[in-house]
C-alpha cells in the first residue's frame, strides 16, 4: 500500500482538507521535484498524485519512478474527477485563480486554504534546498564577477543586464529568478526600476538588482557601484558607506528568535540615527526560495518569527529621487542562531572600476 | 471635467461592473501603458486612477502626465479604499487569486469578471500593438541568424540557450517572453522540455522554442533543425518536411471567419492524411500579446473566430516520446484576411549546419 512521505504527511494534515489540489508550477515542484509549466497534484489521505499530459508524462515517469508520487496520464479533466470523491478540498488561495476557485464550487466542493500549511512547511530549507540556493548564489556571483571587466562606456543598462544574465546562464542557471535591474546614474532612484536605454558614462553610479535559478531554487543580490571616479561622488560614497552599516549590522545582530520587524529595526533603525530613515522606502528583506519572494518577511509590519533554515534577503537601500539610489543585498540564512550569508566572492563596498 | 478615453470606455461599459479593480501587470499596462511590478488601477465611471507606491509613483507621473489616467501615490490600502464607494467590482476572474476575492468580499463588495471584456478588446491588436510585436519578431529571429555560426559541438543546451537570450537582449529586447526550450536529439520529444545539460553533437537534431519582449509584447518561434548531416536523419527530413507543409498549409489557407478549430483543423487534417495525426499532441496555436498565451485559441475545441487584427502562432509539430519531435513555429497575424507572418529573416526549412 502507497503512503505518504513525510512533507507530504506534514502538510496534508496541517491543511485539514480531505484532499488537496494544486495548480501552481512551484507547489507541484515542492511536492514532487519534478518541474513542468503544467499538471495536477491531489493529495489524499493515502495517495499523492501527478497529474501530466503527454507533453510531460514521459518526463514524470522516468523522474519520479520509484517516488512515493504516481504519475497519472491526463489532464485538467481527469485530475477533476479523480478528485471528485472529496468534499472539502485545500487550495492555495493566493495561488488559484477566481476562476478556478468557481469551477471547484461547481463541481461540489468546498474549500480552505491550504496554502498556510505550505508556507510553514517551506519556510524552513532541507539542506538540499538550502545547497541549490548556495549555489543559485555562486553562479550569480560568479557571474558578476566576469561582468565587472567587460562593463564599457556607451553600454546601455539593457546589454548590461543581457550580458550578466548570459553568464549567469553559462555559468549554469536555469533561467533568471526575476528580470535583471540595471540601473545607471539618477536611474537608481527608482527602487524597482525597468532596465532601459541609458547609456553608460564615466563616473556613473550603477545599480544591479538580479538572480538566478538552480534546479528551481533562486538568488537574489544587488551591488551597487561607480563606473570611474569623477570626484563627484563624495555624497554618494558617503551614502553608500551608511548602507553598507545597515546591511553589515544585520548580519550581525540579527539572532534566530527574532521577529522580522526586529530584524527589519535594526537596518532601518540605524539608518535614522543619520537621518535617512525616510530614504528606506521599502523592506529590509523577504524569504527566498522556489519562488523569488515568499516567506518570511522582514518588514516593519512583520510579527514573523527569524529561525535555523530560513532564507531571506538583507536589502537595506535608500532612494533620494531624481538624484540617486543605493542598495546592497545579500541572500543569508539562518544557521546555529545567527546569519550566514550565502554571498562570498564579491565586495559589497564600494567598488570604483 | 476627467473622462475615460475610449479604450477605457469601451472596457468599462462591457464589464457592467461600477468600477474595475485591477491588479494584474499585464492589464494595468494596457490600460495605461506603464510598466510596474506593482500598483493598482481603477476604472469608474469618470475616471482611471492608477496608484503607485514610492518605487513606482515618480516614474508613473513622468510617463502619465498628460494622459487621461491620475496616478495618485498611495498602495494597496489606498487603491482599497477608493474602491470602497463601489459595490460591484470588475475583477479579472482568471487573475485574481481567491485570497484577493476574499477581501473585497470582506470589504463589502460584490465581484463579477471583467475578463471577457478585457479579452475581447485584447483580441483585436492595434496597429501600435502589432509594430511592437513586429519588433519583437525580429529582435528573435534576428538573435537566431546570431546564433547559427556560434553553434560549436559540446555546447550544452543551457548555454544554446543563453547565448539566444542575450543576442536578444542585446538587439534590444526588454527580456524573454518565456525560458527558452532548447532541446538536442531525442530531448525534442518533449514538447515543453526544460533545457538541461545534454552536450550538442554531430548530426544532433535541435530544436528551439524562444521569444522575446519588447515594450511588453512578446514574440515566439520555433524552430528545428540539424546540427551537421550524418546520413542517419533521412526518416527526420522526411517528417520535417510534413511538419513544415501543415505549417504553411495554414498559412495559406486560414482565412479570417475561420474558427479556431477550423483553423487547427487545416494542420491536423493534413497530418492525418500522413498518418501523423496522433503525434501532433498539442493546439495548432495560441494568441499572443502582452502575454504569451493569450486569445484567441486554435485548437480542436476552439469556436473563436478569426479575425483581421488578431495575433497567433502557426505551431504544428511532431513528438515520437524517446526518439524526436519536430515543431515549427511563426507568430503571425490577420490581415486584409488573410495570414501575414511576423517572421521574414529565418528559414523554416530543415537547415543543415
Amino acid at each position: 500500500m502507497a503512503m505518504l512521505n513525510e512533507k507530504l504527511r506534514k502538510i496534508y494534515d496541517a491543511a485539514g482538507a480531505e484532499a488537496l489540489f494544486l495548480e501552481s508550477d512551484f507547489l507541484r515542484r515542492y511536492l514532487t521535484d519534478f518541474y513542468s509549466t503544467d499538471g495536477f497534484v491531489l493529495v489524499t489521505n493515502e495517495d499523492c498524485f501527478f497529474f501530466a499530459d503527454l507533453r510531460y508524462f514521459e518526463a514524470a515517469e522516468k523522474k519520479l519512478k520509484g517516488s512515493d508520487i504516481k504519475v497519472v496520464e491526463g489532464g485538467y479533466r481527469d485530475a477533476l474527477a479523480a478528485a471528485k470523491p472529496y468534499r472539502t478540498l485545500g487550495i492555495p488561495y493566493p495561488f488559484v485563480s477566481v476562476s478556478a476557485l468557481r469551477l471547484y464550487e461547481k463541481e461540489g466542493h468546498e474549500t480552505l486554504d491550504c496554502m498556510p500549511a505550505f508556507k510553514q512547511a517551506m519556510l524552513i530549507k532541507s539542506e538540499e534546498e538550502i545547497s541549490r540556493i548556495q549555489r543559485a548564489c555562486e553562479i550569480a556571483e560568479g557571474a558578476f564577477q566576469l561582468l565587472l571587466p567587460s562593463l564599457k562606456e556607451g553600454m546601455t543598462e539593457s546589454e548590461v543586464a543581457a550580458l550578466l544574465e548570459y553568464n549567469m546562464r553559462t555559468l549554469g542557471a536555469f533561467g533568471v529568478s526575476f528580470d535583471t535591474i540595471c540601473a545607471f546614474g539618477e536611474n537608481g532612484s527608482v527602487p524597482h526600476y525597468e532596465t532601459g536605454s541609458r547609456k553608460l558614462k564615466f563616473g556613473d553610479p550603477v545599480l544591479i538588482d538580479f538572480g538566478c535559478k538552480f534546479e528551481g531554487y533562486c538568488s537574489d543580490i544587488t551591488r551597487t557601484f561607480l563606473f570611474g571616479d569623477d570626484r563627484k561622488h563624495a555624497e554618494f560614497k558617503k551614502l553608500h558607506a551608511m548602507v553598507l552599516m545597515a546591511h553589515e549590522l544585520v548580519k550581525e545582530r540579527l539572532v534566530a528568535g527574532m521577529t522580522g520587524r526586529q530584524a527589519d529595526a535594526i537596518a532601518r533603525g540605524y539608518l535614522r540615527t543619520k537621518g535617512l530613515a525616510q530614504y528606506f522606502t521599502h523592506s529590509l528583506g523577504h524569504g527566498v526560495g522556489l519562488q523569488i519572494h515568499e516567506y518570511p518577511s522582514l518588514s516593519p509590519r512583520s510579527e514573523d518569527i527569524l529561525e535555523n533554515g530560513m532564507v531571506f534577503s538583507d536589502e537595506p537601500g535608500i532612494y533620494l529621487a531624481g538624484e540617486l539610489g543605493i542598495r546592497i543585498e545579500d541572500t543569508v540564512y539562518l544557521k546555529d542562531g545567527k546569519v550566514v550569508s550565502f554571498m562570498k566572492n564579491t565586495s559589497r563596498g564600494c567598488l570604483i572600476l
